[in-house]
């Protein structure tokens, strides 16, 4: 016990008293990396998605569409940016999405929400791991056939940083996440700077031959649209996290809701510019991506050999500008796979504060309400933890199967939360009488319609054209976590409905029973029951006396003997047991005393032996532990429980505690 | 709970008085099925063993040491037997070789024959569960791909049929045995005659052309000793279950050491009857096994196709003596399958008892020394299926894979036991006197040394040429299952040497302290609560107040008002917790109390709220949990717990109980 304290303490750092919570808020130049690192990454993976989608049909298509298709996601991206300005201001108390939907649509709508963005933020860090430990795998040869180990390594490294609480991993996040958006500003410099004056090279890939997969050679225009919206939908994992902004408010020093603002639109306006020109870039070197390398690349008529290795985007026009080998090259890997890495951290932010919020909201244990020992919100983290851990374990870490899933939520989100800021909007307009303000109410409700109406299209086609490829799992996993919540609230619900006090100040919870009769449970003679009947007696009940059950004959017949010859002064009653049971004649005894007395309370005397060794409790006697829970579902009665403390406890004990 | 229990009472059957135990003894005509039939039914797979390790070097080789690697196994065989008939008399307790080695050769020794039992005793469930499937496989084909499902099902049909007590099961597998007899006599006998009368057919495999397996094809003396060795160590799978019978003497009906004697030489007879005549009849008709059959076999000079499918030994025997699609084979076939299951069914008889004896000797959790409802050992009974269910499920039911570990177990408790036997005669012979008795003595010593030897030599050719197929996997899992084993020893043992009591009357634990100083821990204001602080005022203690943790400094507020506003007459003292910590403060006070009094006891009154919703426990707070441990390792202190019953359980709790 007390070296795992050490290791706690030495791993998670000293606690930290209550009144030093103000300092942990966060100024906006470290606001942007903790809350907005999860969107900006995405600008990582996002140009990939689309090119490679778009590729099915061909190296033509991909060339032809993959500008329209990112100016799409682009405006998408504004359009909801745009509503979300309006729900930070309107709401600064944070909860973001869940406190919009469950106020303005009701509780079973907020749930929604707060379940689609559970489930999205374990596959943020699921996703952003994976991504960080391939693209680290890529530049680290050794690496490769341990992703899973190495993403479950960094797992917990992010949840040890985030342990020690939200103001040190803001500080240490930032640097990456500034240090990644200047190698994007380097590369983007550099590229346009070559591309201006002609000395842009073609990249590797350009020299191949990309072929329609099979299936897609002759694309009628129906088809060729499918293409486009599923390249639409697969590029929308670009607005994956711009959510963790209006999540994250209440953690931002004030003035609040405007820090937010802000922070919304340098997120926007920095991840529409690196996508954008990610995307010009791309086409302007020829880079070209294919999902099944070895059936669409052409070199001279040959298929490619089958240990061809494709880099991302990224590395590919890294390797085009500042060449293969590179420093150049070297930062931007380096910084792309530490920001993707750094991304999952805003779900570190993001998760905590939300199940928080939930489990206030009687949705989730209580557990999940308080701030730990260095006041993050540490039963969040590590459910987190465990979850996005279960999930890279159990996809091998790869990108491709996680990304599936993963818009799904977040749209879910969106969509419901606009929703209700459309709402909210109509009910404020119902009473603002002002010209003014109900102008630019109007104005609010038109862009958050507009945002819930994109939103709501987004999600349409996510879930058609990706259904069988893991939207169906994540809308099933959104779905069970929304079941267990509601069971787990109308239990909550149904407790305190039992428990209530009536507004008078009597009622028979109060009622003092008259007497008390105590029994000693002896399940055979040592120390242990000796001190329980020592304290017994010390309580000096009305009635007192010693109880066992007749197991086995024999030794039965000794303990009595025992009792005898110690001259105990009290009486040692045997209860028959013909099947051998030791726990059911006490509790009939027991049933039978209360049915007898019903104004008497029944106090049973129980000594249990404390033992520090972890593994105990499997090797423990079973029958104790039903004695316990049998008399605690017998009414009328009391349990006490009298420790023994072994040698090793009692000395550990009273050593020092923190 | 009310519906768990009619499911039980279905299953399980109604509880049965201790009293009707000796109903339960087995006579001989049930004694030899119930713990024979593993014994027996390993001759469905020892020929395979042996004759499918021969092939490996060629069908001539296989034709012409078959006869003689199984002469050899009948030889250990008779000799094992013979040692274990001197066992069951100078034994009649039962315990088997456990007793045997604990006795003779001193704990350590017993508890490697303990372990080494268990293993074994989990694998004879895997093993001819898996069998049984794979048998009825080939004639129910729509169980193909679902063996692991299957074996499953008859795990938990073995051990419900058992938790229903160990006599209706020998009743009911009797006829099983008896009519594997019963088919194997007919196989065998029909066979004779048509090899007398010169109508025996040569099997369809014998067409087939046998070639050696890479690396075996030009074999030196050497090489050939080491592959008869190997043929022989698989073929003495034969002998995995003899030991059941010395296990099981307790069970049987008086006199019980003459009834095992029998039981033991009915079985050598029948098993080594069936092991020769089998073999006899494989030569007979040419039958081959191949371990791979598109390598070795050839239909002439041409590989056979990938899906052939190869019957095992008695199989082909079937189909060759009756013809094939007679009854005759579906009858043999049916009989072999079902016979496999009910050889698992010996390691219900013996597992439970085992662990018994070990959990009395202080090996193993209390839990498993009694019996259940039905007088059966349930515990026992299910960590066997638990354990034998990982097994199959892990090596999805292929026989192939589990029998590699399964020899190892047997041979090292033969051994040892084999060992304490012959220490036994010496300690004997020590004291002995009477020359006739002294005589009888060191015959069977001799019996008893011959019989250890060759455990041995057989137990070293196992290790040495299976260690990497799985021996070595054996030897590590009864190793870790002594070390378990020792420990939880070792814990009993402090456990006993710490609550000992000393022979004179009093000590420290028999002190009664003087005062009773009394705390209500009180979270929150509920009915719970309320009823703590009645149940607690009735035991009347010298002080008492209430207690509360200023966790949220609002919520501490309320109550403080709420509390004054009901003048409830006890004081309510507020614990500052500027960690946010609810269960701290109120140890560290207690501690302080307990500092300040030590001739005093603390009494802490907790309300707990009881539920009957199985996953409450999953969503209930920790904190209160956290409170009752800390308090139990806290000295001087008695934990009182005051139950409130939800609705569901307050009414389920007073009906009909068994």
């Amino acid at each position: 016990m007390e070296s795992g304290r050490l290791v706690k303490r030495v791993l998670v750092g000293r606690a930290l008293r209550t009144d030093r919570l103000h300092e942990e808020l966060l100024p906006r130049r470290l606001g942007l990396p903790v809350f907005a690192s999860d969107a900006l990454s995405s600008v990582a993976y996002a140009p990939d998605e689309i090119v490679v989608t778009l590729a099915l049909a061909g190296g033509v298509t991909a060339l032809t569409h993959s500008w329209s298709v990112t100016v799409a996601v682009c405006v998408v991206m504004m359009l909801i940016i745009a509503s979300y300005r309006q729900t930070v201001y309107a709401y600064p108390g944070g909860g973001g999405d869940y406190e919009v939907a469950s106020t303005n649509l009701g509780p079973r709508a907020g749930l929604g929400v707060g379940a689609a963005l559970m489930v999205d933020y374990v596959l943020t860090v699921a996703v952003s791991v994976s991504a960080g430990v391939q693209n680290a795998a890529s530049a680290l040869g050794f690496l490769r056939g341990f992703e899973p180990v190495a993403a479950a390594v960094l797992i917990g490294v992010l949840a040890l940083s985030n342990l020690r609480g939200v103001r040190e991993s803001g500080r240490a996040l930032a640097v990456p996440v500034y240090a990644f958006l200047a190698a994007m500003a380097a590369l983007i410099g550099v590229g346009f700077y070559q591309w201006a004056t002609g000395s842009l090279h073609k990249a590797a890939s350009a020299a191949y031959e990309l072929v329609p997969a099979d299936g897609y050679e002759a694309l009628t225009a129906f088809g060729l649209g499918l293409l486009l919206l599923r390249a639409f939908s697969s590029g929308t994992v670009a607005l994956t996290g711009v959510q963790g902004v209006a999540n994250g408010v209440p953690a931002l020093r004030k003035p609040r809701s405007r820090n937010a603002a802000s922070i919304l639109v340098m997120m926007a306006a920095l991840s529409i510019t690196i996508l954008l020109s990610v995307i010009v870039l791309t086409r302007a070197t020829g880079i070209q991506i294919a999902q099944n390398p070895q059936e669409q690349l052409r070199l001279d008529g040959v298929p490619v050999p089958d240990d061809l290795v494709q880099d991302t985007v990224l590395g590919q026009l890294s390797t085009t500008v500042f060449g293969a080998d590179s420093l150049g090259l070297l930062l931007v890997s380096i910084c792309t796979g530490v920001m993707l890495v750094v991304a999952a951290n805003t779900a570190y932010n993001g998760f905590p504060v939300l199940a928080s919020r939930l489990a206030r909201d009687r949705f989730l244990p209580t557990d999940l309400v308080s701030r730990g020992r260095r006041l993050a919100f540490s039963n969040g983290i590590l459910l987190l933890s465990a979850a996005a851990l279960a999930l890279v374990l159990l996809y091998r870490a790869t990108v491709t199967d996680l990304i599936h899933m993963y818009v799904v939520g977040v749209f879910v989100s969106f969509t419901l939360s606009q929703l209700g800021m459309v709402r909210h909007w109509n009910r404020h307009l119902r009473t603002e009488l002002s010209l003014h303000n109900r102008r630019a109410m109007i104005r609010s409700r038109a862009i958050n319609l507009a945002g819930a109406t994109c939103a709501l299209t987004v999600l349409t086609v996510v879930v058609l054209t990706r259904f069988v490829h893991g939207a169906g799992v994540a809308l099933l996993g959104i779905g069970l976590l929304w079941m267990v919540m509601t069971m787990v609230y109308n239990y909550h619900r149904s407790v305190d409905k039992d428990l209530a006090l009536p507004p008078e100040g009597s009622d028979a919870s109060q009622i003092v029973p008259s007497r008390v009769y105590a029994l000693v449970y002896v399940p055979q003679l040592d120390r242990a029951t000796m001190r329980a009947l020592a304290y017994a007696r010390a309580s000096r009940p009305q009635e007192l006396e010693a109880v066992t059950t007749d197991v086995l004959p024999e030794r039965t017949l000794e303990l009595q003997r025992e009792w005898a010859r110690r001259g105990l002064p009290v009486t040692l009653r045997t209860l028959e047991s013909p099947y051998r049971e030791s726990v059911r004649p006490v509790i009939d005894y027991v049933r039978r005393l209360h049915r007898d007395r019903p104004r008497e309370v029944v106090v049973v005397y129980v000594a249990e032996y404390v033992s520090e060794r972890w593994w105990v409790r499997w090797v423990r006697d079973r029958a104790e532990e039903r004695l316990r829970r049998e008399l605690l579902r017998t009414p009328g009665v009391m349990l006490v429980t009298v420790p023994w403390q072994g040698q090793a406890t009692a000395q550990g004990a009273g050593a020092g505690r923190r």
